[in-house]
């Protein structure tokens, strides 16, 4: 039987291991899901084991763990290919809007609906199962390949970097993919160019010792919402301009090519629009739509709370009140100097009557811009091509993978994205699903991808 | 045994009572508390028959119920005194803010902790036991008295105009006593002559039609949060005047003679700072603290929401986010219109990229002020000189409290707030405690009131 005949057979099995894969929930970023994502990394060395990779293992960080196996015996002739993706998931709140439980997953209309179908546990079990089919149909693999799977990407790797830097050797290798990214559509392949950095924070406002009787103290103290609501105001104008001083600073200016470039791959305003069904874009001045969603920095608000949010009144004038902010960066803005600003805008832009300052929030990474002619990147256009029967876009994204600078910082080789997800599977939100036509290809472009690296 | 003994003597059991009532959660805010208000009324009126008063009765509104009791045996020269209150509670949360659990109070340090305890049960029960004094030791009143306890003040009495409109016989009286709003100190009564209206409103700012990835949509569309932070601190600046267009139209402007007065009662600025530990104090230009809080409308956040307020980072971009406001207002200032004025703001302050907009929020209360020489007052007035040895200060409140001026509009009396609440007894927030010394007093004013009245 050939790779592809196997993966044909296999299918609904495969279909089978991803349900029970996301019925795990393995959500880094709060404390009681822990025990989940290490589960969850479990399930990965076991999955990698049945592949035929049988030198699979958890590794612990200093916070979650990650999951490293390989299968090294192509011989030194042929490369060595370090193959990325993470097994942690998005919380998966607000759970009434979800059509089905996010951690019991569905097959409907050709997709699989849940937390991290798409991002990434579709995308990360894909090389695994093309593995799989090459072991298996033929014994071997092309190539000699390492799998580097991590716990912690959705929120933003906090040490995954030292655990890479203490481990160069163990990852060494000549070409990197990461299976976490995305192509431009079901018929139209893409080549990830660029990936924005990130870097978060925690703004609170304290005004009075306790809650206080919006009645009795109102007029008398400033109200620590009033005064968030200004500080957040003050850090980004109504027309989306930011005005943290020295934000825009580090920023590499689009050239006329980057914008011709961006300009190439097709964009349908109206019917982006229609599809977040908002009223009409918003953004920074003097840039088109795609230009601010793939090569502008952003500063934006996650989350916001204080006082009360029940049914009803409570006149209540709160003690305190807070927001999450996260900024995605462009080369060659560097997170600590981002997040230094933030703190002296902050301070500078706090009235009298209360006190303001950030906390760093876990995670961060430096913008990723991958250099023209760079080598394992024509191979996984020449893949697309053949598989897709078309030439790739060259596109940004505005998400970050802060692993692709910290493997490009400690290991030197740029990794290439080779995944499959699309724009519209709703990651990081309610009804997230990934499409089993983009799991089955991506099996086939994996197989592929090996085959002729080797 | 005289009443003053009935007091002593049965005070360790009238404690035992106001524990008793404070076990029941009726938080009129919340729909899940809608029994528990309706338990407390029957607390009430078991508590009125006890007491004596055997015509006492639960009553329907249109919402949630209020309570009558009466004895009108004292004569037909004799005056009809109105006695007001009320058996609703605020919410309790932030529930882990507090050191005992709100419904399951506590006597401590000469004190009871608990939701409630001095706003308005142990307020609204004193008056009730000291008629049960002058009853059991008299065998009578010197007064015809009407007992009228509501069940909605603290959403601000949204269904009770109605019921007093549908019921102003029942209601009728010469003189009108409210127990519930507070004194100046332990040592020095006061006499309130001012109250501020209220009107509330709930914020909503819609962005896309569900929550969005940050990086993969932040530059393309606007943030809610961000929008709605704009809206925000365009309704109110960072010197604290309010920038709403035409709110401060119908205000009455305060008098050399007005401001006089206010100076007159001792305010200690720094004091006030430490006790509510803010850094400074804030508010509305080109007037003092007190003149503030006590003769100023009020624009002040209760409440905001939006995002991601879990542990760690969600990378979300919202699809929308709220906040609740109330204004307090002073004479002559009508919750309609300013309710109306701030729809209009918010209509001309929403950039575009998302739709805004308000909802009522329930209750309402026009602003009351006492006219001088007052009659009643000057009784109630003469009672605290003699209770306490010192004539009252004239204060005004931040405060609202919906039914005085209900109750002018619909049985044409003044009502004089006639209560024994202090300012530091945390009322609306966590570890809101009433006074036992308070209480006892409250009890031996109310019995000479009503003989005063007699």
């Amino acid at each position: 039987m050939n790779w592809q005949n196997y993966l044909d057979d296999q299918q609904a099995k495969f279909v089978e291991d991803l349900l029970d894969f996301i019925r795990i929930p393995s959500v880094s970023a709060a404390k009681e899901h822990f025990d989940d994502v290490v589960r969850a990394g479990n399930w990965v060395v076991c999955r990698l084991q049945q592949a035929g990779i049988t030198n699979a293992r958890m590794m612990e960080t200093a916070s979650h763990p990650i999951v490293y196996g390989d299968w090294l015996q192509a011989g030194h002739d042929k490369p060595t290919v370090l193959i990325y993706g993470h097994f942690d998931v998005q919380p998966a709140d607000p759970l009434d809007l979800w059509d089905s439980p996010p951690f019991d997953p569905i097959v409907v209309d050709g997709t699989v609906r849940g937390r991290g179908a798409s991002d990434d546990k579709g995308g990360m079990l894909i090389p695994i199962l093309a593995a799989e089919a090459l072991l298996t149909s033929e014994g071997k693999l092309p190539v000699n390949v390492k799998f580097f799977f991590e716990g912690q990407e959705e929120i933003g790797s906090p040490t995954l970097k030292a655990f890479i830097t203490d481990n160069s050797n163990l990852l060494k290798a000549d070409v990197i993919f990461s299976a976490d990214g995305g192509q431009w559509s079901e018929d139209q392949p893409s080549m990830t160019i660029g990936l924005k950095g990130l870097v978060g924070c925690e703004l609170t406002v304290n005004g009075a010792n306790s809650d206080q009787h919006s009645g009795m103290q109102g007029g008398g103290i400033a109200n620590p919402i009033h005064v968030l609501s200004h500080i957040i105001a003050s850090m980004k104008d109504v027309n989306g301009d930011i005005k943290v001083t020295g934000f825009y600073d580090d920023v590499v200016e689009l050239s006329v090519h980057d914008r011709q470039s961006i300009a190439k791959v097709p964009f349908d305003e109206d019917a982006y629009i229609e599809e977040l069904g908002v009223p009409d874009v918003f953004g920074e001045t003097g840039f088109t739509t795609r230009e601010r969603l793939w090569a502008r920095p952003t500063l934006e608000l996650n989350g916001i709370w204080g006082g009360y949010q029940g049914e009803g009144t409570k006149t209540v004038l709160p003690a305190s009140a807070h927001a999450k902010i996260t900024c995605r960066l462009v080369a060659n803005q560097d997170p600590e100097q981002i997040y230094l600003l933030l703190k002296r805008h902050i301070k500078e832009n706090t009235p009298r009557g209360v006190t303001a300052d950030i906390s760093r929030l876990p995670g961060s990474a430096d913008p990723f811009l991958l250099p023209s002619g760079h080598n394992s990147s024509q191979i996984a256009a020449e893949v697309l091509n053949e598989v897709y029967g078309k030439v790739p876009y060259n596109v940004r994204t505005g998400g970050s993978i802060p692993v692709m600078s910290m493997l490009l910082q400690e290991l030197g080789v740029h990794a290439t994205v080779f995944s499959f997800g699309l724009d519209d599977e709703k990651i990081h939100a309610p009804n997230e699903f990934f499409r089993l036509s983009s799991f089955r290809r991506g099996q086939e472009a994996y197989c592929r991808l090996l085959n002729k690296l080797g």
